[in-house]
């Protein structure tokens, strides 16, 4: 049915697009499937308790506070704790460099609002998180993409995209969603040099940061970015860096936050007022509440401990069941690892296959700004949803749907041969 | 300090502009200060303990759940919740039809964000709510303003403003921010009939219209749009309406909603998904679980006797303390009332000597989309936040400053008469 509305939507409305994510995910609320296809925190280590005690502090202690308007920037206490927890990170930002956004989703739509003209370029990885694309893509940016391989973005490559004049570079640095992959140390060094040369500055996404199963932490980008500057004051400069609780805390209360420079963080702000007002004075008085006194940082363990387990026996199932063919990633943290099948494979006609074995996943191709055939060949698995024995029996049923596209990707990629 | 960033502000960005209002409220931080500038609810009516059973019972029934991502559309319960509630106005949506927002001003930025291009035009109310303006200004808007009276926008002036084919038009019709007038029952009808007639489409915004202490419900412009397009089967048209928690239950959760034909909510979807993938579970959880049961209109009864008191109080004060050349508005409900000063005041001037009084309010001309004069001689006061003895007390001071401006308005417009 059209409406009088329709033949006003205005340019914004037109660019928008629905996520295939969650399309895909209505498909599958069937309770016999096992996904891998969200992006969801384990719900059996939410801290619900915890937030129990929270709630009935603050309401108790500050009610009429926490449900009243307050500060577009955030809740001053919220603000400093994290800016005292990202300096562990070497990250010397005040709380006048932290603004509190409704999830991170936000913190890319302002940062959209604050940046993109349309026809702008932003340069992005390829592939990448599909809900930055959506989010600048509102306003109208043209996307240039650099691959990633397991080191991260390639930075051998990096040079002729820069060329190109991008307004700024979006780049998840730890285990990067899809792909799971972490930038190296040596190409951190390089983004930054090359990012300082071309004069293009960068946003730095972390969702995933404190969710490391192995090795070691890796400097933050806006953290060598500084020391290229060699200000002896410290002042934040070309990196703009963002990261939430929906991954150590709990995604339903929608809390991250955006750390830049107070300049930067002053126009935000006249972005989000117009945009929400503030983000709710409970959820972030509740969220402070939880994570104070070292709660935080003993609930990220748990949680890495669970991931590890999850990720392991996910790696494990794959190297029982999988066709040899088939290459993943090995991811250090996060949620996420990479399947990589054999050239031609389709990965919508192997969701829809695998749809029927009653195992889910996100193709490939929803991680790409280009309509490229690579994205086809690839499926996003997550690990920190399902239960150990849920993940064993969905790789194995996945397995199944994997080798029947395998083999008739063969099949057609030698009837093709054939053909020539 | 300028910036690697700043340099690269896109359009938004250079539109975005700060609220008076709320860089205002910065200075007046002081305990001593009677404030009347915020909107805010009065925070001892907030339902401190109802939140505190509700926030016990959701993580306790259903933590997992409500710590987890959901729907972009909204909590199902809540979204029927609503859509029962205003169907006692005459508004028959379907849950289909409610989409909830962070808050109505995100409601305003989704609907600039759907609906405006730069240079569109959209019609407002002179005087109108500042917000609208933030979140319209952002994506360009150019405003075409028509004054309001006791009665609402003067109808007798909107053809000619139609002529110049507004985008939409944006009208509170109940107990108005800033004015606090109602748009009366006639008017309501002309306002549909012109809208239908020159093919202009209009959002209705409603905060207030619950908050009713005297006088009758009047019919909502959905409504009379619905019957005027005389459809047997109901099927919401040219009207999208917006309503809020915030004054009824509390503005720190952020809670509000949009009532628009399904088309439009499938487009608000993909527009909110990209700005923040939905609003928070936890609170729309929290929200349902407090207003269930009748309570909801149980506390709005509550609300409406303590705001009848306030406002009467003030009303009384204004009548007793201020001078006769000043009038203002009897606000049939809702938390603002207008004071019109005479010609030649400076609104401004007059806040610098109110708050040396200790006492506050919001300058007029922040609620106009032009720069005319005519808000200068303006105020906006809020009844709803301070407690009755403090009222009393706020507009004897106040009524001190005016005295000295109203003097001095006179003195200079006879000099300016002598000069002539």
């Amino acid at each position: 049915m059209s409406t009088v509305w329709s033949s006003r939507y205005g340019l914004c409305a037109q660019r928008s697009k629905g996520s295939t994510i969650r399309e895909l995910l209505k498909l599958i609320q069937r309770p016999e499937v096992i996904s891998f296809a969200g992006g969801l925190p384990a719900p059996d280590v939410f801290p619900v308790k915890r937030f129990e005690e929270a709630c009935n502090s603050v309401l108790e202690q500050h009610g009429a506070q926490a449900l009243q308007y307050s500060a577009t920037e955030g809740y001053e206490p919220l603000r400093e704790m994290i800016a005292r927890n990202i300096a562990r990170y070497g990250i010397l930002a005040g709380p006048e460099n932290v603004l509190i956004t409704s999830g991170s989703q936000q913190a890319l739509d302002l940062i959209g609002k604050l940046l993109i003209n349309s026809g702008d370029r932003v340069l992005v990885e390829a592939p990448t998180y599909l809900g930055a694309l959506q989010a600048f893509g509102v306003y109208g940016a043209e996307f240039i993409s650099v691959p990633v391989d397991d080191d991260g973005i390639r930075t051998d490559q990096l040079e002729s995209a820069l060329r190109q004049k991008p307004k700024f570079m979006y780049i998840l640095p730890n285990f990067q969603n899809p792909a799971g992959v972490t930038l190296s140390e040596a190409r951190r060094h390089q983004l930054i040099f090359l990012a300082d040369r071309y004069g293009i500055p960068l946003v730095e996404d972390d969702p995933y940061g404190q969710l490391r199963y192995e090795g070691d932490h890796l400097t933050p980008l806006v953290v060598l970015d500084h020391e290229n500057l060699r200000d002896t004051a410290f002042t934040l400069g070309n990196v703009i860096y963002l990261s939430t609780f929906s991954k150590t805390l709990a995604p339903g209360i929608r809390l991250a936050w955006i750390v830049a420079p107070i300049e930067v963080i002053g126009k935000l702000v006249l972005l989000k007022q117009a945009a929400d007002l503030h983000t709710a004075t409970f959820n972030q008085m509740v969220a402070y509440e939880v994570a104070k006194d070292g709660f935080l940082d003993q609930h990220v363990k748990l949680i890495r401990q669970v991931y590890r387990e999850r990720r392991d026996v996910m790696l494990n199932a794959l190297a029982d069941f999988f066709p040899n063919e088939v290459t993943w990633t090995h991811p250090q943290g996060g949620l996420f690892l990479w399947i990589t099948l054999p050239e031609g494979t389709d990965c919508r006609a192997l969701f829809r296959t695998a749809l029927a074995e009653d195992v889910a996943f996100v193709p490939g191709d929803s991680f790409y700004a280009d309509n490229t055939s690579e994205g086809c060949r690839h499926m996003r698995l997550n690990f920190s949803y399902s239960e150990p024995e849920q993940i064993r029996e969905g790789i194995r049923r996945l397995s199944l749907a994997v080798k029947m596209h395998v083999r008739s990707a063969h099949a057609s990629t030698s009837v093709a041969g054939t053909k020539q």
